[in-house]
């Protein structure tokens, strides 16, 4: 089955504009969009083998998830509200010390799932045992940016590094284009500039671009302060790693000089509200950011400092968070904070001509939500209700790569039941309960 | 049909300890709980004229959402990323002032549906034509304590009065027990010491409680101390308010003796995290008043600046805030903000030793979440999943008074789609479009 035709649906393009087209038509054929718009948009001679019937429901651009650790699902509910370093030296790393390659799939398969359910059709990720996230993200259907983790002070740091050449080797543009990759050097804390330096030239021979979290905590900002007398942001512009494309997850501790740079050379932002809220690293500055051209899309980041990976949440989290910030509330409006769930995230992992609006010629990654809902009502504005009303049982119906992967919310890629069972099975040995 | 058994659950019962009983087994009888423990607890000549399988389900005290506005529900969408002036006189009051006592019933009546289906079993409502709310409390099922608005300042300050004593007397009691009542100052700045006195008059005549506004905004602050040289809170201690059972909403903007004042008097404070943040009230200084002995509930206040009346996902976000304004992750654990949606809820609404926990002898307002979702996975901390990772969607059952209001999602007490239909005439007449 290839063509397929949505009728009598609202329709979000996010073609840069804040309206919704009623009663609209979406026509996609051989994976991508071949028509949106009004009634009458779609070439007569156009014979789709399917038909949905989009009444009372919106359809928009799938949403983006720009940082997460897909595995950490199986860390879900673990441990929480606990110290930052007892979280993490007690309790995360130790456990995550147990996980075989087998765990990291079905992890990330339970990742997988969970986001279709919620409507995210791509997500960018930065974990270990990467080619099992790879088959994970083949299987379920779901589009992926993929980075192995690297750690520059450790003993395994030349081997990851092998290990990503590998991975980019094996999986960049696979499944159909549904896999990119990225080299993931996990912070400027854990990689030093002698090490960046090494990521920087395979980054440059494989032509793929770098996942890093910088400037989360105000413990890295001190560090690096400390030992190099620069901000993090400065010191990954001195160490030119910023001249490359750039995925950077958090910045949330920034100088004004900081956001200067990252709007200058380009630099994509993964904004992370509700796990810099649970972990209490504290709230970026995002208003500033986009107010300066910066580039900024939105994550969960993974499952264990969340404790989900819903996005129609986090956009809800980010809008309330920085009008309360900034103390004003006319900052990041729904329109922008869907921007940065969409578009904005597909623009920060170089899929800005594929991914992130509904428009002629991109690929057909297309969510739809049941608007019929008591929460949902009445009409008076269906993008504020999607960012401030919405939650993700709301998404029914999932295209990526103008497949449908979930329909009725039954996911048509994963077995939702094996999956449950292993990743229970998995979570019982890892804490010994087996 | 009286005798309810639910058995095969995992109970979290709210009785002072953050542990699950699973396996467990729910008797309901003539509306109240009669034995609730691991298998065995329910004698065995209990003979219930239905059964609950629990099986993969999750039972707790229905959520109590401590201050909201429910007819606005109709202006959910109408107005959003305004100033704070701008949205409430070009927008809110405008379409307010159109709103006729039908619609109040309508748009009260698709708030009980939106709260039964995420699981809040009973609610605090401060507006006006109070008796159609009552009616739609009524009609739902739900529990409700319900106060008329009152503005001192305007020309219907002895008008209000005498439709709250007529309201109160007319429903204070009413629906089995289900709707008490109290008298609903607005706020320090709308309702003068002398006006205050009346109101305080009135309550103590009619044995009811007082539910406010207080120190919700920078600038209630600054126009209460320029006109009283005091805070809000020690100008209500002063005026003698704080000598009667007071609901306190928002309290967001506390000085530490206004803290010790609201602990010393026993005053309930409800927490509305979303509606601070979106308006950018603040952030209220939960922890303190914690700390301090300070009771506290959770709100969403009205849809109007939420923009849902979830308590599910108003618990997540009372936690990620509170543990981002400390800049302390270990603040507000969930077992702590589950409480204040349950059994804190309760307490500062007199309901203390009705609801809230589920215990022998308390009414039987019960929900039930199904937890077999991929969100909900691995089953780590169950407490957890409920305030970090589940959505309202996630409550299937809710039990009432012993009665089911609803099964497998479906409301029984109400047309869902006579209510949408309504409301979405009434919206469309309100702005004009019909």
């Amino acid at each position: 089955m290839s063509g397929i035709l949505v009728k009598n649906v609202n329709v979000v393009t996010m073609q840069g504009h804040d309206r919704i087209i009623s009663d609209a038509e979406i026509a996609i054929d051989k994976g991508k969009i071949i028509g949106v718009g009004p009634v009458g948009t779609v070439k007569p001679d156009f014979r789709p083998d399917r038909l949905i019937d989009g009444r009372g429901f919106v359809a928009m651009p799938g949403l983006i998830n720009c940082h997460t650790h897909a595995a950490m699902t199986l860390l879900r509910g673990y441990a929480d509200d606990l110290p930052l370093m007892h979280w993490l030296s007690e309790k995360i790393w130790p456990l995550e010390a147990k996980l075989e390659p087998g765990d990291i799939y079905w992890g990330s398969l339970l990742c997988c799932l969970e986001m279709i359910k919620s409507g995210t059709t791509t997500f960018a990720d930065m974990y270990f045992h990467m080619p099992e996230v790879a088959r994970a993200v083949e299987k379920s259907g779901i589009r992926a940016c993929l980075s192995r983790g690297l750690i520059g002070v450790g003993p395994e740091a030349e081997t990851a590094l092998e290990q990503s050449k590998q991975f980019v080797q094996d999986w960049h543009g696979a499944a159909n284009g549904r896999i990119i990759t990225m080299l993931g050097p996990h912070a400027p804390y854990t990689c030093p500039p002698d090490y960046l330096k090494k990521v920087m030239a395979l980054a440059d021979q494989l032509a793929v671009g770098i996942h890093i979290h910088l400037a989360e905590s105000k413990t890295e900002i001190e560090d690096i302060t400390r030992d190099y007398n620069k901000s993090p942001v400065k010191l990954m512009l001195d160490t030119g790693v910023l001249e490359r494309r750039v995925l950077a997850a958090h910045c949330v501790h920034l100088t004004d000089e900081d956001i200067d740079i990252l709007a200058e050379k380009g630099v994509g932002v993964a904004h992370n509200p509700e796990s810099n809220m649970k972990l209490a690293s504290g709230i970026a500055p995002v208003y500033k950011m986009l107010k300066k051209g910066v580039k900024v899309g939105l994550g969960t980041d993974g499952a264990a400092s969340n404790n989900n990976l819903d996005m129609i949440e986090e956009m809800r989290s980010a809008s309330l968070l920085q009008k309360v910030a900034c103390m004003d509330p006319v900052v990041l409006p729904s329109y922008e904070t869907l921007k940065m769930a969409t578009c904005g995230g597909a623009g920060i992992l170089g899929l800005e001509n594929e991914v992130g609006m509904l428009k002629e010629g991109m690929k057909a990654d297309i969510i739809l939500l049941n608007f019929h809902k008591p929460h949902l009502y009445p009409k008076h504005d269906l993008i504020a209700h999607m960012v401030y009303s919405a939650q993700s049982a709301d998404v029914e119906t999932v295209l990526i790569d103008g497949q449908v992967v979930m329909e009725n919310r039954r996911v048509l890629t994963i077995d939702e039941e094996e999956v449950l069972s292993k990743v229970q099975e998995i979570a019982e040995r890892l804490v010994g309960k087996k």
